[in-house]
């Protein structure tokens, strides 16, 4: 059965390493005569994918003892509204650093549980990330969050710890924990399947955090009992600790960023000479996950998707909020799929289309 | 590589021919040339996935269209809270029929909310459903749960809608809708894989619930936005789908219900006659999905364990909380190793082990 190529923002490409051992893993888990899907998460079987995933993100994102590392059963949408009612009380304010449509919608769900403040924008084109910000003067947390666009490195000068939405971001390069007080990813980008989320925590910024909420509505929860206060999600586990193996096999986070900027670069290289697509981001705020363009006319467009399609290039639809077209490009994206999207492009915006 | 008896409550055992199904589609989705875990939600292979699934729900359950079908990345506890989060207000009460430990836990949760009312117990040993209900005079809903014990039908005489876990019992015998506002039920002991719940609820009891919380705090979203608001639990829908078409190959929940009647009905006969094994439950209040037992010392506890391992008999202890031994024999679970199992408490109790 051959594979197409999957631009998919998520639920996206996964290394085929990792589906094929996924593959024997439903069937048969290292030979205990029980699949993945089938083994009690108290088990012995599953203490051991639940622990070598921890040891992996540890390790792999040099993740200290000072950070406690999560699993919860919920995407990252989940954390725009868990955030904010665990760290913001009724009388103190959350900054927020507007990139686009989904720290609106984080920065919407904190305005229930109390203060927002934008400390920057990147309204109305969302082409940069905002370089310049003005924090309140009594923030609790600082929320940044990564759409289209990507930062180069973390907003510095925060006066509370920052809390950042990774989905896109997280193991694509070495990982900036400093002046985080918790980071959030859903899996299905970087990481594995959707309906599982990572969660990075300070310990100590942990301890602010309410107490008087359901368990499962608490961090501190998934932090004291490692993820097991209920079943949790087994497979996503597993998988992510395959694809944490994977990004070690390959020579870890600064092996994988290298290609991820070879990989973004042939791309972008493409479209600020083309005259027939162009970027949407500007050059210092470009995201090496998420290449983001349109086509100068919706003919254009349309001729590009449909010799995409004919070709097994797949996904390049843009988010249905937005439009145009984004080509998702995470870890497990090969470069030969991106070279494969540059010559498509190439012969679209010159007429040489296959039909 | 050899499969063995997995009599674990769940994560529990699921029919070889989904597994064989998931490893195909892991690597590749009908022929998409992108596997399950890669396809966005947002496409129409997923598309197709997600309208299965919920079709397949609905004929092999008989679910008219005044429920709606809802799937929730998240586990049955979860719900404990969600669910008097979203229906329970300050000046309401809901009636609770506590069977066990996890319908404490989730009248817990309710008072968190509002006022709890005790109807029914099974305490101190939880050996029977409760059959005298007191139910109070205005109740919001009533909340049934199901643990090692099992109502033959639902509680009847309820004055409020009746809402029930039904992680352990859903599509082991044909479901009995009437009277209920809403069940919920882990995937991963029936259904498929853990890290999602399958909802089942009444569309007009979902109008009751509040509009003042996150959108995925509420099950009207889910409803509204066929589960789509955000990512779900993609593989999760798949395997359900797959455990559906299952059910229906077999001839549906009808001829479940015999074959589970009689792999229950193989334990308890042998149970009822041994005199070093005692099951726990009242003959009236007997689970066909977890059979619970206990041994007369505990040098026969760890002898039956020791024997069952040696066997290939998995997952045979009995709840952390609980003790003792617990056989889950969901519908995947074949009736071969039902007869070992009878076999290895034989054997056990006659002294004939194969050590």
């Amino acid at each position: 059965m051959k594979r197409i190529y999957n631009f998919s923002s998520g639920p996206a490409a996964l290394p085929e390493q990792v589906l094929r051992r996924a593959q024997e893993a439903i069937w048969d888990l290292d030979g205990s005569g029980i699949g993945i899907l089938e083994h009690s998460h108290r088990g012995k079987e599953f203490g051991r994918v639940l622990a070598r995933t921890e040891r992996l993100i540890r390790e792999v994102g040099g993740v200290g003892d000072d950070f406690a590392v999560m699993f919860v059963t919920a995407g990252a949408t989940h954390h725009f509204a868990m955030v904010p009612e665990n760290f913001l009380g009724p009388d103190t304010t959350a900054d927020y650093v507007h990139t686009g449509v989904w720290s609106g919608k984080a920065r919407d769900e904190a305005a229930r549980y109390g203060r927002v403040h934008t400390a920057g924008t990147g309204e109305p084109a969302f082409t940069r990330v905002p370089t310049t910000l003005e924090w309140s003067a009594t923030p609790a947390y600082c929320n940044e969050t990564i759409y289209g666009t990507q930062f180069s490195a973390p907003p510095t000068g925060a006066p509370a710890p920052l809390v950042c939405d990774a989905s896109s971001d997280i193991f694509s390069r070495p990982l900036a924990l400093a002046g985080h007080g918790l980071i959030y990813a859903g899996a299905q980008k970087n990481l594995g399947p959707s309906g599982i989320s990572l969660v990075i925590a300070r310990k100590d910024f942990l301890e602010r955090g309410r107490r008087d909420l359901p368990p499962l509505a608490q961090y501190r929860t998934y932090a004291n009992e490692q993820s097991m206060h209920n079943t949790p999600n087994t497979f996503g586990v597993y998988v992510i600790g395959e694809v944490l193996q994977w990004i070690a096999d390959q020579g870890g986070l600064v092996e994988l960023e290298r290609r991820n900027q070879a990989k973004a670069a042939l791309l972008y290289a493409y479209l600020d000479q083309s005259t027939a697509f162009r970027p949407h981001a500007a050059t210092d705020s470009r995201s090496m996950m998420n290449v983001t363009f349109r086509a100068a006319t919706p003919a254009l467009e349309a001729a590009l998707l449909a010799e995409a399609e004919a070709r097994g290039l797949s996904g390049l639809k843009g988010h249905r909020s937005v439009g145009g077209m984004r080509a998702s490009i995470y870890n497990a994206f090969p470069e030969a799929g991106v070279k494969a999207l540059v010559e498509v492009l190439d012969h679209v915006e010159h007429g040489r289309t296959s039909k």
